[in-house]
């Protein structure tokens, strides 16, 4: 059990008492619900960005540009770095080591790496109970970095109030983006590496690629950036874009919108995440392993199995 | 309500009775249920084959010629193709037209293709229990067809007996589809498309990578067949491999460990699935439709929320 104390102690001055804390949360037992209801009322104040595109397109230099300008601002910054990275490739680890270099030291930043492996199905939910903790904390922006691979990390960057998709001009970048559902996701594009050649083409048919959806006069367009993340070049832009977008949201009210739709999807994971915890008790469990043969041998299908099981749920 | 006289008149020669059961499958509702439960004791004799990859890799054109080679043997083939492609691209609709040229009109042959748009969730729920009709129907091998992008058609290609990943030998494919989560659900590759340059350093880098994983004397290593789908080449020792891999699994026991896990997976779905739907009545989706200003505001935690809901439902 965490002590009160503990929760007051929270800001961005006590490093250690955020990382014991988002420890905390992430064991997502009762402990852990017990923190997040004690925070909430000091949430909400954080402007929540997400960056997410394919592999390679460097969302991480993007991060840790951005992040030195908000520093440069005077702004504290909290990053939740979602990885899926297999444990084959050594990309992550370099990518987290040249960031700790940069901006790990900052006391102004605070960096969190979750894994994908293992916990695939949690992760959009401890991601946004981890920023929880960051908001509570007083962090003034949280930026959830994702890899554009997977739903579940389209979910956390949709999670944010203003959702960035990084690109980089490769042929095929836009289309697979495309298929891949980063395209609706976008408030605005960063066509990252610009340097290279194909860069205004990439821009062109991206631009071409958002005209043909479907839209009106009250539509917000994503604009495109080109940036170089790597040289600091229009990092500027971005940052900009960022409070456009912000103050669209505010204008239109659709930053209270945005908040209540991402509050729903919220309470129903939590919702549907402790009925699936409290249906598969033990009994329950063995239950279920000693029907598998049956259900292999055609004696009993997998829906009169699941019927008994939650008839037992329901009756206990 | 489907009569009982139609589903003891599902077999291949039923194109339309096997069509429509299918259809009822996918509403999800009660009458679904009752469907699946009936066919339940005519399914467990088809073989089940996912064959998945990155968007371009072939896998249309490896399904189609696999098919043909299989209908020459004199089996019959159900294809579910599962297609998460956005309604800007034209591809997948492409090849739903050559493959129905091919092979859509051969008696032996069902092709069912299922969309991934606004159905993720259930959408490997909805496979497997479209597999179970074309298994109840008298289908010999029922091949899954998806594009290895996202969690939801992982689980689909591993719920099959033999699970082949296609690759190109772009390099790059390979480190895209080990963070893909491709690697570790591969029972073997095929190297499509090895006419191309870089073919076989191709298959020197899937093989140092494979090397590289945690394996002793009895890990199955998964083998690498350089094939070209769509000048029919190698597709006999990809029909071979699978045959292999099908023994392998018979001599083992694995074969029916592997189906009662993919029961277990089964059977877990279902439960929370049923729960899911549920818990939402009316009632509760606009007590949380009501609560979600508050919740904005900070007066209400979503954890707080989320108690009130379970309580409801679990004192109804």
């Amino acid at each position: 059990m965490i002590a009160t104390g503990i929760i007051e102690k929270l800001n961005t001055s006590e490093k250690r008492i955020t990382s014991r804390l988002i420890s905390k949360v992430e064991e997502g037992n009762s402990g852990s619900i017990e923190i997040l209801k004690a925070i909430y009322p000091k949430t909400g104040n954080a402007y929540r960005i997400g960056i997410t595109g394919p592999p390679g397109a460097g969302k991480s230099t993007l991060t840790n540009q951005l992040t030195k300008l908000y520093r440069k601002q005077g702004k504290t910054v909290g990053i939740i770095a979602v990885d899926p990275t297999s444990p084959f490739t050594g990309g992550a680890l370099l990518g987290d080591r040249v960031r700790m270099n940069e901006i790990g030291n900052d006391p102004g930043v605070f960096i969190r790496s979750m894994a994908t492996r293992g916990s695939l199905g949690g992760l959009s939910k401890k991601s946004i109970d981890a920023a929880d903790v960051l908001d509570a904390a007083g962090y003034d922006y949280i930026i959830f970095e994702t890899v554009g691979v997977g739903q579940s990390e389209l979910d956390i960057a949709q999670a944010a109030d203003t959702t960035i998709v990084v690109l980089v001009p490769e042929s095929g970048d836009a289309i697979q983006a495309m298929k891949a559902g980063l395209m609706e996701i976008a408030d605005f594009f960063v066509l990252n590496k610009s340097d290279r050649p194909g860069a205004d083409s990439a821009k062109l048919a991206l631009e071409t690629i958002l005209m043909l959806r479907d839209h009106d006069a009250t539509t917000w367009m994503p604009p495109i950036i080109q940036a170089v993340a790597s040289e600091n070049k229009a990092i500027d832009k971005i940052a900009e874009q960022i409070e456009k977008h912000k103050n669209y949201l505010l204008e239109t009210g659709k930053f209270i919108e945005n908040r209540k739709h991402n509050s729903a999807i919220r309470v129903k994971e939590i919702v549907e995440k402790a009925l699936q915890d409290d249906v598969w008790s033990d009994d329950r469990k063995s239950h279920l392993e000693n029907k598998l043969t049956n259900i292999v041998q055609g004696e009993i299908s997998p829906y009169k199995l699941a019927e008994e099981i939650i008839s037992n749920y329901k009756n206990q």
